[in-house]
């Protein structure tokens, strides 16, 4: 009936739905309201399903994606961290087989004056996180209260923890929605999830770190490129210095994939070593990192003098942990070797990241434990010389159950050439920085 | 962990929404699962609304379509009419304002030695229900068993009867869920709905009339030949015998708009009076139908020597109703004069629908009661004279305090020219008839 209808609400999710669907953008004030009312639960799991795929399908244009983040952010409390200084940067990685860079990168950059609250979170799939890495040194704690974070961050300049509840609710439940709906691969939807737990979380400054290869969320240069300069855009809609560079994902960074293993070649380079890959990929983002707060500092220094080393043993032991403590080693279970002697043109990331989960580094469910021992080290890189028989890849863990299964995953993984392989860049592009 | 995964099963709900969401087709049997686990429970609410977003989108192929049809009838009973020969004949129209046909053309074919199961729904919005309209009638019952409705088919010929629960129990799912998803206008799961019905109900032809212009469903006529051809494509697989007519609907057909004013209507029509545009398509209707099952009778004798009438009377009557009771009618509420005089150019059907749909005749929400007496009577059509001051619209019903509300969704709804308007057809395609 006509009359007895109310005066319709200024928003309701149908119409919504509905004007995504049809292409055109939405209102800031109707995303406010929209994300807002999925937190309340007046806008159903179904109709945000249903959203989340036209938002898929038709994208979200700048004013959109700002006030989409800004909704996410205002679900939940956000950190005031202005007491630090003006000097407070973070990092964020897309996630790649091999990445320790954060390990090394958050103590260097705090070492050469910078404040960095890191935030990070679990791997889930064939990347690893970081806290998983972490955690394989004993003692050492995720989970910080917000007072402890704050007081790490005053005494040391810096911390890797865990999110809290307190930030971006809203993003938890997204998430987990588009887990199940098949709405993850969304770069609107990745980048307002990522951003708005940076921004949350109290980063005045930001370098994203976006991997492209097969290694890689993003496979393809140019989606990589639309992610990084969506972020950027976001970054800039919040008064967030954001810089991104576009790093190579076709091969693990440094040798070792696992956790416990991680850790270890994180810590060589923080000594001044490490495989050069991984130094240089250190250096370059720690540059990138203070270059945003504008200090001018050379980072080789610190890792030179110790400097940095020094700044990790402090933040592992602000967080619980003994940095002296050895920190567990696997059993070695098998090898791949080199089909014959040449030079090594090709060690698949995304294989070698299989293997490494197969043997139990990675879980497939989320809360799943993970073995601090288990992962792979990349005896040999591509461009490097190989003869018949060598060992290229070296499997470790506990289990050796799943050894088979591993060396699976590995198969058409290594190929040895005649030719050495033409040098590819590490970092394929920068925006901002 | 790697190993201790189970086998995936064949399907699963998120790689078949990422399938469709990248454009790919679905297996037939892939279908088959989706429907039965989404039945069943185990497809869930949000994973069906993103699935029907991604169909929105991507649409489906003739080879999924047909696939999804069956699954839809798989959740259900199927009836089997097969007793009652080869002349099964039924109907669908997409809706209009002022369209009875049904109500005439039903008894009309039955008395032609067809045989007419019209299943049939309630309205919503701004086009009435063949059910709403029929229940005007005194004593009339929508709601038949099974063997109640096989009877009286046997008896007469044709029924006039509602949905029953045994029919597609996916496609009232599925409904309620497009309808909150914003996933309702689209073409494949519009031609899937409507055909899985008509197919479960054991329809052995069919005839569809697809509405086109501002008062229906489908505004553009694009749109409308799409879905048109669609359900031919659907009822081709099916071995249904089934042919489409696009017709207009601009203006209102007929006269009257409301529940007991078109079955009036409908009774002058089928005394062998009645609107020459609502004659003419019910002609046109019964004609197409007849060939459908191949009945070579002209129904215009049917209705000139009053065997249609009789046969509508005995629908009725086996219905419960009493055909010769006097229908309910409204106090006559208020006209819409003509602005001046002229030809009458234009009276907009959704206008039209509305102003009866404001007056009660209509319902804003699944379940809620209508009132039998409210309607609208389009006393001038176009390409007629008028004078200025002379009633085009009268506006009738049960409560005076809707007559403003009415009014005013027929403000611009009426004009007056110089000339008369080009004469618009009233079939505007043919598709297999």
């Amino acid at each position: 009936m006509g009359d007895d209808r109310e005066t319709p609400a200024p928003f309701e999710p149908v119409g919504t739905i509905r004007a995504k669907r049809d292409g055109r953008a939405l209102e800031p004030e109707r995303i406010a309201w929209a994300i807002d009312a999925y937190v309340k639960g007046s806008f159903a799991e179904e109709q945000m399903a249903a959203l989340l795929m036209a938002i898929f399908w038709r994208g979200m244009d700048e004013r959109e994606l700002a006030a989409w983040t800004e909704a996410m952010i205002a679900s939940g409390e956000r950190s005031d961290l202005s007491d630090l200084g003006p000097a407070v940067v973070d990092k964020h990685s897309t996630g790649g087989v091999g990445d320790k860079v954060s390990l090394a990168l958050v103590p260097l950059v705090a070492a050469c004056g910078a404040v960095v609250p890191q935030v990070s979170g679990r791997g889930l799939g064939h990347t690893g996180g970081t806290l998983d890495k972490m955690e394989s040194i004993p003692g050492w704690r995720a989970h910080l209260g917000t007072d402890e974070q704050h007081r790490i961050l005053a005494t040391c300049g810096c911390m890797i923890a865990a999110a809290t509840e307190r930030f971006v609710p809203a993003d938890r439940r997204l998430y987990a929605l588009r887990d199940i709906t098949g709405t993850v691969e969304s770069i609107p939807l990745i980048a307002s999830s990522i951003m708005s737990k940076k921004i949350a979380e109290g980063a005045r400054a930001l370098l994203l770190d976006v991997k492209v290869g097969q290694g890689a969320f993003m496979e393809q240069r140019s989606d990589a490129e639309a992610l990084a300069e969506t972020m950027v855009g976001i970054g800039s809609a919040h008064g967030v210095r954001t810089a991104a560079m576009l790093t190579s994902m076709d091969v693990p960074l440094g040798q070792a994939v696992g956790n416990a293993i991680e850790v270890a070649e994180a810590i060589d380079v923080l000594r001044g070593g490490g495989p050069e890959d991984l130094r240089t990929i250190v250096l370059e983002e720690a540059r990138a990192m203070l270059a945003l707060v504008g200090i001018d500092t050379d980072p080789a220094q610190a890792l030179a003098d110790g400097r940095a080393l020094e700044r990790f043993s402090e933040m592992v032991r602000l967080q619980g942990g003994d940095p002296d403590a050895p920190l567990p080693e696997g059993v070695h279970l098998a090898d791949v070797p080199a089909p014959r002697s040449g030079w090594l043109t090709k060690l698949e990331a995304r294989k070698v990241g299989m293997a490494a989960w197969r043997l139990g580094a990675g879980r497939s469910r989320p809360g799943e434990a993970v073995s601090k021992t288990a992962g792979v080290r990349c005896l040999v890189k591509p461009g490097q010389a190989v003869s018949e028989g060598q060992p290229v890849v070296a499997l470790f863990g506990d289990d050796p159950s799943r050894t088979a299964g591993a060396l699976a995953e590995l198969a058409g993984g290594v190929e040895v050439g005649d030719e050495p392989p033409e040098p590819r860049p590490l970092v394929l592009g920068r925006i901002g920085c």
